[in-house]
């Protein structure tokens, strides 16, 4: 890289104390977070906020989840009053399912847009983390998010510059904001490791009103282990990526694939590195990177990955920090509203595979809605991948709670992804593949195949019942209703 | 033009009498046939099927909807066993209703990737209508929708070349396919009146089977008159749409619109004439071309039309063919895929504008099943506007039967377009902004501004009842069960 940049602070800045630069917020700021994948985000300012016993009544704005220092301490300061698009800590998650914080749950690719455009919010400030930042630019450090539209949209700008991050981070960055509609042109991304922009977010120099220095490191993940449901849903999705392999000249010689964040998703990563790709090459096209990918990365077995967060273990940071730049051949972050473009997503025939609470037996996922009511964390980036990929898996065990409560359910009160998103859903129990069915098939595809046996008799004892009822997808609402979920 | 086609036929063609080339059709054959907005679509082949006497057990796949040579007749001979993604007619309904047709209901814009490349269906043969035809190539008569993709995917072509449709039609053509993924480039499209292919749409020689004759015209769409309704709704609408040609910067020159099909989109089309755009070029960027879309061209009001058929009257099919060619000189029709690809909607900031069947008090929006059972038609390419619209808003009368039934409720039980996709209701009553809102505001802005006064006493009864339920959706599942919708 011939501007590679060897410093962290390049010209004149405005440095200041977290302090100082956090009496710069207005009460009733909207302030536009960095961060994604709970990395990459604000934290000695939201921490300087939190503690400064102001009355404040934020708007916050992230990319997708941050950490402790934002969704935890400033929410138990009693700091936000707003907050979009997604929140994954239980001291948020209490505050909006009591009301106390308003929550507005959207899908992430577009944030960016809503934001800037879309009429949102009015932004006032944003605040961002970053390994280095000149008098007009800043390099965003383990995740990009939506970054280069929230310094695009508000008026003032905060950099953090967090010295705990590696200033190698800027190989793997490649920062592209599509121009304003109407005279957006098409996104030029034709490979998925390819480059169309720099490490560099850019922004007008008028903005910035301070720059700031931390050097906390990020909330990073905890994944469990995998369990045996866990592997149950790896090898039945293996059955069933070997049988699509076959199916279409589209997986011919290359697979892109795509798995959501969490557990469930880290183990499927983890798994596939058995998997027979039959010297096909494989990719990840997706949000989030974690350390399932490194190890398929570490052993040969993918191509590239494409994503716009590294959302690793504490371990896995550990690992990728020791040696960015051997992994920023196969590793690019991207904005969110390019690594969850709509039309890439189409034009790379990803197969996408995210989770959910529950899916109901015709096909409906819940993916944030506890018996449609209460929030749980958000609907992320899964309706961007369900709904634009060209075969979307809906991956989950059968039953939580240690068995007491199935979810495949005969009805979901609450649908983020629809009957006309989902392709296939796998369970630990097997697969259902929903292609070309009509609702009422679907059901005998899904209990057959994905539900617990312990649920089975009650399952089918609804899809009887609601059969009286007739209609294409039979229901009974009362009896509906009554099922424990 | 230079390459403009003079006459129907070039060519060594296979010409056969429709019997003849029906008989080749096997009985439980995947048909995909052309059409879109009930024209453009097969006439004489589907019509010979219905009468040949035979047990048919069909698979018929179409862009969108078609007419009643296939969704009546067909359906009444009994020759059809499995319908996607979408059907209009009372025939074709109740068989769906009543799972003699087994019915999946897609989004339109993926449709041709599903069926190409997705494992929808393996299709046999295509029927496609066209104005004209060569060995090689065949020019699509009133609508494009998915015949590209169709005509590629299909094992055997049949050609039906209707002299009832003017060959002028093929002034308005721009085919475009993208290429098969995983090295699909991004779809070129600049500019929504741009080229970017031409009129024909190519396929190998190999494959036609036959070339059938018909004249039969399209079964045209009959528009109700405007309503008071739907006068105050586009009067809502149009206020809507003052202040956000006020807001951003990507209204300040250009203001690009669409309208879902129906009579209430016809009717806001045509209303719009009297609305002050104050200099601004509108543009159409949608699905349908409508009526009260010729109306604007023919006053003047609008730039230009992109969109996938033309969807218009007998009255408005006359006017549009006695001079086609200037028509073309504002009107483009292009495949589906393109007419309502993501990223296009994406690119030019649309403002599009879809009705329902109902929407909820939390801003969730059913158009396709009455209480979560009953199929009305489909969900079209409403998902793929109201997904990627920069601003998406839902058009609905808040009430139906005469005011007996109320459009908004405590809970739709068939989501189509989920909380995470709508900006904006509006009905006769008024607007409901719903950007930035939590679920409770929601619902406060609804009843508020969108319910019809008559039931405005029972729609808060339900979400104070709710409210005590508590959590960030607050449902009372037993009372909405309850609500008579």
């Amino acid at each position: 890289m011939s501007d590679r940049v060897t410093e962290r602070y390049a010209g004149e800045l405005p440095m200041a104390e977290a302090d100082d630069a956090a009496d710069r917020v207005a009460d009733d700021a909207v302030v536009l977070v960095s961060g994604f994948g709970s990395v990459g985000y604000p934290k000695a300012l939201p921490l300087a906020l939190a503690d400064s016993g102001r009355d404040l009544e934020l708007t916050v704005v992230s990319g997708g989840s941050v950490g402790e220092e934002i969704d935890t301490a400033l929410v138990e300061a009693d700091a936000i009053a707003r907050r979009y698009p997604y929140q994954s800590t239980p001291e948020a998650r209490e505050k909006v399912n009591n009301n106390e914080i308003a929550f507005s749950d959207r899908n992430v690719s577009s944030l960016g847009d809503e934001v800037q455009y879309g009429g949102l919010v009015d932004p006032d400030v944003a605040i961002v983390e970053a390994v280095a930042v000149g008098e007009d630019w800043l390099i965003p450090s383990t995740s990009i998010g939506q970054t280069p539209a929230f310094v695009d949209a508000a008026e003032k700008l905060i950099v953090e510059v967090n010295h705990n991050q590696p200033l190698e981070l800027q190989a793997v960055h490649d920062v592209y904001r599509p121009d304003a509609p109407p005279n957006r042109e098409p996104i030029p991304l034709s490979e998925p490791d390819g480059r169309i922009g720099d490490a560099k977010v850019r922004f007008d120099p008028e903005k910035l009103l301070a720059v700031v220095e931390t050097d906390r490191p990020d909330s990073t993940y905890t994944f469990r282990d995998p369990t045996d449901d866990d592997r149950a849903i790896a090898r039945n999705f293996g059955s069933f990526l070997a049988e699509e392999m076959e199916r279409t000249p589209v997986f011919e010689e290359e697979l892109y694939l795509q798995f959501g964040v969490g557990s469930l998703g880290n183990a499927l990563m983890g798994e596939l590195i058995d998997l027979d790709f039959a010297g096909r090459d494989v990719v990840y096209f997706g949000e989030v990177i974690q350390d399932g990918l490194l190890d398929m990365l570490d052993a040969g077995r993918l191509e590239c990955a494409s994503a716009t967060t590294l959302a690793l273990t504490e371990e896995g940071q550990q690992r990728l920090f020791e040696d960015v730049e051997g992994y920023a051949e196969d590793i690019v972050l991207r904005p969110t509203d390019v690594s969850n473009d709509a039309r890439l997503i189409n034009q790379f025939g990803v197969v996408g595979v995210n989770s959910a609470i529950e899916v109901d037996i015709y096909g409906h996922a819940n993916s944030t809605h506890v018996r449609g009511s209460k929030a749980i964390n958000g609907v992320g980036g899964s309706g961007d991948f369900n709904r634009n990929s060209l075969v979307s898996v809906c991956a989950l065990p059968s039953t939580l709670k240690g068995g007491e409560i199935s979810r495949i359910v005969p009805m979901s009160f609450h649908v983020d992804h629809t009957e006309h998103d989902l392709d296939v859903i796998v369970t630990e129990q097997g697969v259902a593949d929903l292609r070309g069915t009509s609702p009422v098939e679907r059901a005998e595809e899904i209990i057959e195949n994905c539900a617990h046996p312990s649920f089975k008799p009650a399952l089918w004892e609804y899809f009887e019942a609601a059969k009286e009822q007739g209609g294409h997808i039979p229901h009974d609402l009362k009896r509906a209703v009554e099922w424990p979920n």
